[in-house]
């Protein structure tokens, strides 16, 4: 039976606030929120298009993680504090299993990070997600990427390239399990919130790998007016990847797999110190080279520079 | 010549701030943004996809006007002051003309209203358009949909039915030009800013009128837990709508035909006095009923009550 448009909001996407700052949630023409003094509001969107951003088909508890949790990310890379979400979903029929599946995956990731859903629009047409996602942050403390200098440390969190080792499993294999690591890795991606705040007034610099490391690093180098050198043999592969692949390959995933959502930032010198002896981030954190006056992004391996193939991904030249 | 997403955004939708109150816009992960002291954020957002919320071939500048214009009528609703923007946009491929075009009706509107793109995700997929709006209100000046109590005068700005009108023209003859006052109506809705900062403080409640008369008005009647007794002789049809329908149909698009963007709202005994005298909202307002008790809407004409037939625009039922 066809539900009519707002009965599916309100069936699936109308839970009770939690928060103390939602004067008024879904329901209304907007939502009415209350920004603590003194914080800055952090606001980004991302979009999820089926078949690009996810494979058709896929479990759509993830496809609701996924979608959450890009933003999430984009929030964490900026320091912030998650607060409020606002969904438009755009679905060819209403089904409600699926649906059902979906919110389940988005409100499981939103409960355990503290982000609530206060709004949205849900239309008929492809499957495509959006989410704009709001935080708060003291604005001095906002981790920008336009803030690293010579002679700063950067580092990555986690692993990385196993969401793209996951993605190429399930492209071989669309059958493939939610028990392989690689899979849960592509589709259920961890933001980094937690680090993401440690990083307030540690880091100069910082930005979610999304489109792959080295494409991404190119962007902060850019924004920053600096070069990197990159120490490819630091480059943190976990073991699930490097059991699986060969090591070209692996570092083929780390260096241009999107999807990743791990935070790559730059730490003053003066702060490193401090900041390796500190292990309480949520998560491994590596340090995979160094930030230089100018030069662009240069890969290391054994002291020698070499050259690594082309760019990360990019949604419009691949 | 296919151009980079990232080249993308930043030629088309990347200007210079003219807010004080943006403290980093377009380009790193996400907006920084200064919410000034006492007032609430108010976050809206709405889709529009191709062939379904406008017709595939549409003017590119009327879609990027539509899409914001859309959102911006939700801030309207609850009586706020625009601010920012997060433009989402999945499109098929990159049109650098059709991109121009989109931004410049984006821009154009944006400018005139005051609002500021600050950032956004664009994607290859289908033709979507996703924008989320934010805003300020005074958190007590809120027009809310819930307030409205039984003796309260029933208001709509404007006129109705036009935009309906203007997409059936256009369905007959998808080459009407852009001088044809029903189609301009349909495809560059000019959302009540004004009336809405005008209504704080006097309206008991307010939406806009976006699925149609009949079903808005149930939806606010459902909020406020009233009913509301429309009187159909009173429906505000333009000349241009009257010149070219017959009355029945005139009024089969004023009640049910979407796309409207009209403010509806109700008023208090005691403030509809000054409110009836005062005319500086920079657009026609017509009183056409009366919040009751209880009974959900009933029209009337002549005294009488009649039946109209069906609910509003529903994306999910027609």
């Amino acid at each position: 039976m066809a539900l009519g448009e707002f009965d599916l909001i309100a069936r699936y996407f109308s839970r009770p606030s939690r928060r103390a700052d939602v004067l008024l949630g879904v329901g209304d023409d907007a939502a009415l929120l209350s920004v603590p003094p003194g914080l800055a509001l952090v606001a980004a969107t991302d979009t999820l298009v089926e078949g690009r951003h996810f494979l058709a088909g896929a479990p759509p508890d993830s496809v609701g993680h996924q979608a959450l949790a890009v933003n999430l990310s984009d929030l964490a890379a900026m320091g912030a504090d998650p607060a409020w979400a606002l969904l438009s979903l755009s679905i060819p029929d209403v089904s409600e299993p699926w649906l059902e599946s979906f919110a389940r995956g988005l409100y499981d990731l939103a409960g355990r990070t503290g982000i609530e859903l206060v709004g949205g629009d849900t239309v008929r047409g492809p499957l495509v997600v959006t989410i704009a996602a709001m935080g708060f942050v003291a604005p001095e403390q906002a981790l920008r990427r336009s803030g690293a200098r010579a002679g700063d440390g950067l580092y990555v969190s986690g692993t990385l390239g196993e969401a793209a080792a996951g993605l190429e499993v399930l492209c071989r294999d669309p059958h493939a399990g939610a028990d392989d690591l690689l899979v849960r890795r592509y589709r259920y991606a961890e933001p980094r919130l937690e680090l993401g705040r440690a990083l307030r007034g540690r880091a100069s610099a910082a930005m979610d790998v999304s489109d792959g490391l080295l494409g991404d690093l190119g962007k902060l180098c850019t924004a920053s007016g600096v070069g990197a050198r990159l120490d490819l043999a630091s480059l943190p592969i976990g073991d699930d990847l490097a059991g699986r692949f060969d090591p070209a390959t692996c570092e083929r995933f780390a260096l241009h797999g999107g999807d990743d959502y791990e935070l790559l930032f730059t730490v003053p010198p003066a702060v490193a110190v401090q900041w390796e002896r500190d292990r309480a981030f949520g998560c491994r954190v590596t340090r995979i080279g160094e930030i230089v006056a100018a030069g662009g992004v240069k890969c290391q391996r054994d002291g020698r520079v070499v050259v690594a193939s082309g760019g990360g991904y990019d949604h419009f030249s691949s």
